[in-house]
């Protein structure tokens, strides 16, 4: 699996494949430097007018309900519409699924819209998606979600939407409703870091923008664990590289050092790092 | 006071208090960072429709009025009108109070519709409030202002309001219109990077969201303080990390440092670096 | 001209130069920063109530088309005609023309409408604007436009709308029509990082905010020349910084060593750095 994740890898640099979002404001400029570092390109743009032109030159989209409003939920349904229609893969964070009204209707109304290609959220997130009643504590995963089984979840949303369901928590589970990949990487302190979850998406973005089309729906799976993996290393190298320099590990310098670990990620970073276990 | 206001960093600790937030699009990313990194818990989301339901599971609500328009001051009525009704407090920052008439309207607006909490700003926007004729320039603090006595009109605005009101600036004024309290904390270099107002804005919502219910006055007075002397110390903590790492202060670095500050800040530096006095 | 350009950073820290800025959400964050860190002031205000109001008390505006939406691109066109009555100089940077109908419609419409006192960008959004068509990749410089002459189409755009054109990339070109400047600073990993050209429009409205009125053309075009230095610059600087502190050079670290770059620029690093050449 390393070996294939690093193949991914290595497609990213090579196509630059320019990601479109629609995200919230909150990470944005997160999302772009992740996507920047680990070897995309990113844009954002947000009026339905010009998502069609967008969309069309972009490599993947990426939806992301954090800071939706009434404006930018059309922008998300007509992006991934016109996505769909030209088979351009789409990532699509439901943040703060469970926690709204107007997320709930959001989420549902854009499933039965648009095919995503991945679904990537907490464990809260995904269980509504699911349609399993989860208790949704804002946009943090509620503790007691955690007890679900976290594979049932994914499996069930993957083969529900046929596409590749990615829970990422202190494990990360990602599937495609058959193979079961799980991730032990991260590090604890990135959950006190805003916008970890959305930058994963960014590259899950550049990841899936950048598959052979003759292997689409492999390359789509590892693609998404690699996406996932690259964080949760990021994280770690991170964490380390800040520690060594302060002596402790300041949240503030963790989200720069987070951007550097995925600026500077090497082949042997994965092959040193990866705790991934495929079942 | 110290002890007072260490208990305070303890509740925010031990409660995780999640914030809802309408703040602006310029520094939206630090005020979660800065949040998270205090212990709370960060929500932003602005869509009228779904104010409701967000305000319900907030400990606090913060209303920033940096980058308002027509659709989000209606999200921040509504969100006010939800928090008061269920006495969640709620913190309001009149940015730009004296600047344009919108920004004028809007606040005088929100004061007739909502009770905040909290009232902070810096004296150009307090003395808007305070229904004294401000000179303002832009988002910053006009220098004449300086010569009004900043407790006059924070005592003022606490009592028009009941509420606590704190003007932010080299010294710190925070009242309840009985309590005085003054804090000489801070760092020079602040005033050069976007945001610390926000910020500490942010640091007040997890105060004033973990407190006991049997001794809400005085913790809201002790949390609005704790808030802002957790700013100043973080300044200074910040500066002197970076100084002793680089030589000498950038501003990015030092808007870094802060987060940083806030993420390790511990018992002993409020004991050590607290300036803090109450009249 | 090194003089020039350090007399023009004087000028900015000795006034600090107010800069109105309608720019994207994803970059505003840093545009502000920079801002403040080259020694000007920054506000952030797009509701077109306020734009007279805001115009009124700025020393310049800065528009932006990144994420441009109906609602901010009536404000744009209505903060650049305030602008214009009153003589308030105004950059504008027009993102991503050539990427979609929307870009190119407002870009052209703006220009009908208002007058710039500066227009900056990669060679493809200059490119569109000169009415040479050019093929754009998103937000990103296309590399085929490259091989077009830099230098005609920027006098072209200055001599059209009676402006200074600037056009950045790896050697940028500044122009009146007349004297045309280019610069060789910079880093290559800057294009790594979001914003740095949104950065660029903001030092380029602090530097034409702090102009002399009775030698404002001169004065334009070498602020302008000055700030597109300035961030060349401060990507060296940071790169260097960055190297020697952690041996390799993470774009996380980068972005946040020009801000320290900026904030610490003297006078000797105009000096010692600039590779300017005046024709």
């Amino acid at each position: 699996m390393i070996e294939e994740v690093i193949e991914a890898a290595g497609r990213v640099r090579a196509r630059v494949p320019l990601v479109h979002n629609i995200t919230n404001y909150v990470t944005v400029n997160d999302v772009a430097n992740a996507e920047l570092a680990i070897g995309g390109s990113a844009l954002m743009a947000d009026e339905i007018e010009e998502m069609r032109d967008i969309v069309s030159i972009a490599n993947a989209v990426n939806l992301n309900m954090g800071t939706l409003n009434r404006r930018t939920i059309k922008s998300m349904h007509e992006a991934g519409k016109v996505a769909n229609s030209i088979s351009t893969p789409v990532v699509f964070d439901p943040v703060g699924a469970g926690a709204s009204t107007l997320r709930n209707q959001t989420a549902e109304s854009l499933l039965k819209t648009i095919k995503p290609t991945v679904i990537r959220g907490n464990i809260s997130e995904i269980s509504f998606i699911a349609g399993i009643g989860a208790s949704t504590r804002g946009v943090d995963a509620a503790e007691q979600d955690s007890e679900n089984d976290q594979v049932d979840i994914a499996v069930k949303v993957a083969r529900t939407h046929n596409c590749v369901a990615a829970i990422t928590g202190a494990t990360d589970v990602i599937t495609d409703g058959e193979t079961i990949i799980k991730i032990d990487n991260g590090e604890p302190l990135m959950s006190k870091i805003t916008g970890t979850g959305c930058m994963c998406d960014g590259l899950i973005g550049c990841f899936i923008g950048a598959v052979d089309e003759n292997d689409r729906e492999r390359q789509t799976l590892v693609g998404c664990a690699a996406a996932i993996l690259s964080m949760g290393i990021a994280g770690q190298k991170g964490a380390e590289m800040v520690k060594a320099r302060d002596g402790k590990v300041g949240t503030g310098s963790l989200r720069v050092a987070i951007i550097d670990a995925l600026s500077t990620m090497c082949n042997d970073d994965y092959r040193n790092y990866s705790r991934i276990e495929v079942i």
